[in-house]
């Protein structure tokens, strides 16, 4: 048996204590967890530095160190973040469904835990306490495999959070770490199957894809958001301004930022110069087509079929002129990853239009894209936002992480 | 541009009429399939007698050979299953929740269609035509990878569709058939990333196996089914028998039929003459557990573990004999592949604990695991039995073939 193979049996082996564990049982886990954290700290800051030590060694950039490091705040927001998940409503043992068939079969659609879920994520430590905290309050274990920058932070980490799981008599294998952070162990956990019921890739796009194309387990993919702002015709000027702006410039760096807006070619002579005087608080670099480096002049640089596939992330955006929504449509059919999109109009046809349209994940009318993740759903934390389409699609809360069970009960019936 | 993408260019574009049509025209669309199944009947089973001729030459089973057999009759019955999902509620534009934020933001969450779906098949053309009309009904394109023993017939089939889709103003590429039915093309259609929303496999285990191994794309896997019946110390003795002989006699060759019985040891001694008795009827080989041989005694083969683990499929069984109920849990967790389990028990308690403690996708008490079954559990036609924890589990009904998008509608509303 291998080292993935031990990891994973004993993952299975510790599921049912999860699965059965009633809701308090799970919240007084979370609350232990969150406690040994904050009574840690030193020890968590002492391991911490052993990886932000490496770090200065290996010449890792400024940013990365500051996503890398623990200090006494941020184990407080960690813990924080933790004891939060005690208060969200326990998915398992939901009933979705239930109904009578003709010969009298009672049958029941009822959440359950998915079993065992394989997290691999890149440097962030607080990925290690966040992901296991979300598995373990929807029942489940988790095989966590983070990245080896991380591995003293992470050792750590896991160890605290199993010795609190063991002192409210949960097993400590409900959370395990890969310790081993070599390409072979990563790439032998994507093929676990028959002890991982889902792999959840969390970072960047060359995790991601690394992931979707390696794996034999089911994965759900998360990521990458080429978004969009169409302003339509009939837009409210002073909405479609703020929206826009807020899109792109509230914090570029994630997913739910927009990378391109669209405009149409009636309100572009109105709306541009507007939006230009905002962008430019932030220095927003401007790529545009022709009729938006016409209307804006100077400054606006000519922008290609590459801007408009691309994710900045950044402080820049592709701007075009169009001359309808359909054509907004095609763009975003044409471009798109299928995360959030929206259109700003006063048109009740064209948002109609454009919602049943697009085939996004989240399509907003008159409302920034960067309401697209959990807390702002109303669900609570997430484990990520899925950009795919099967099982969860968009911001994935804790009932991302189950799933049905038929629970039929008959009375001696037979076919 | 590769063939398979070619294929998936034109699905890809085909998709979103699918996806506006209405239920009117998609029920028209069905209408006209089933007609024109009909109407073509002497052209299908005439390309069906090349596949036919084939079969001979290169010494098929006679019982694959009757699989593979298209005559007026089965036609019939394949226009008749068409028809019947004329009936059935088209689950796109349902809203499953809807709730508004504290700041004002309406959100909903509706079924969409998959987009396009991918179905690799054996040699059964019945499934050509099933699998296009429930993806179609759930607003989807399809492209259908048959067997090359059935590619006139599939063929025939396919063209018979694309014309009816025409005849009612759809485009026919919402159904294409993989006509180059190499081995490369099938492992490129696995990885066709970009196009293929899903991928779902339907056959034997082996072809679900390199489905799910090869497949970059997301999969639903379907199939095998270990199932299991226990009889619990306090059952009914006449339910248990039905119920027993039932799910292994009255079909052993599905997926939902059992494979191993499982009898609690104060019941053995009155129950397993009389499953004998039953089992005898169909000539049923069991293989039991040295208390079964004891109680039964000739004529009972010694069981192995490869017993317990094995799919028969067939008029064999597995019989062994446990003291309690967590034993049996203990023996489906190990041995079951998580498709459907049965207690048949008179104490509330016991079936409490096991519909609690069994991790399969249908748990029964006191009824026959043959129920199973999308038309059983009354969603109509099924594409399929999920026996993985993504997305679907267990029946697939119209449904599995949707996902969801979140509309939302505010008032400007920005972070």
């Amino acid at each position: 048996m291998t080292y993935m193979e031990t990891l994973g049996q004993r993952a299975k082996a510790a599921a049912p204590a999860a699965a059965k564990a009633g809701t308090l049982l799970k919240n007084q886990a979370l609350s232990a967890i969150s406690e040994a954290l904050l009574k840690n700290s030193a020890y968590i800051i002492a391991e911490n530095a052993k990886d932000l030590e490496q770090a200065v060694q290996n010449q890792m950039s400024a940013a990365m160190q500051d996503r890398l490091r623990l200090d006494e705040s941020r184990i407080q927001a960690i813990a924080n973040a933790v004891c939060k998940l005690i208060a969200l409503e326990d998915p398992i043992g939901t009933e979705d469904k239930g109904w009578v068939r003709p010969n009298g079969l009672r049958i029941r659609q009822v959440r359950v835990p998915l079993g065992v879920i394989g997290i691999i994520f890149e440097s962030r430590p607080n990925v290690t306490v966040d992901a296991a905290a979300l598995c373990l309050k929807a029942g489940n274990a988790v095989i966590l495999r983070g990245g080896k920058e991380a591995i003293h932070s992470n050792t750590c980490l896991v160890s605290v959070m199993r010795e609190a799981l063991e002192s409210v008599g949960l097993p400590a294998d409900l959370v395990q770490l890969v310790e081993k952070t070599d390409r072979e162990t990563a790439a032998e956990m994507m093929k676990l199957n028959g002890y991982l019921d889902v792999l959840i890739p969390r970072g960047g796009a060359g995790l991601i894809q690394a992931v979707v194309k390696q794996a034999t387990v089911p994965v759900i993919e998360t990521g990458a958001g080429n978004c969009h702002v169409y302003v339509d015709a009939s837009a409210d000027l002073a909405k479609a301004v703020a929206i826009a702006n807020n899109a792109k410039t509230q914090r570029p760096s994630v997913c739910n930022a927009i990378e391109t807006l669209l405009v149409h070619r009636d309100i572009a002579p109105a709306f541009l110069p507007h939006i230009n005087t905002a962008f430019s608080a932030h220095h927003v670099e401007i790529h545009g087509c022709p009729e938006t480096q016409r209307i804006l002049g100077d400054g606006v640089i000519a922008a290609t079929e590459e801007d408009y596939a691309k994710e900045y992330l950044d402080y820049k955006i592709a701007v075009r002129v169009v001359d309808s929504v359909e054509e907004a449509v095609a763009h975003i059919l044409k471009y798109s990853t299928r995360h959030s999109e929206c259109i700003v109009t006063q048109s009740m046809e064209n948002a109609e239009y454009f919602q049943n349209s697009v085939d996004s994940a989240a399509v907003y009318v008159n409302a920034s894209t960067r309401f697209t993740d959990g807390e702002e759903f109303g669900f609570g934390a997430e484990i990520g936002i899925s950009t795919q389409k099967l099982h969860a699609r968009g911001p994935m809360g804790l009932s991302a992480l189950t799933t049905i069970q038929y629970r039929i009960i008959g009375s001696g019936q037979i076919r």
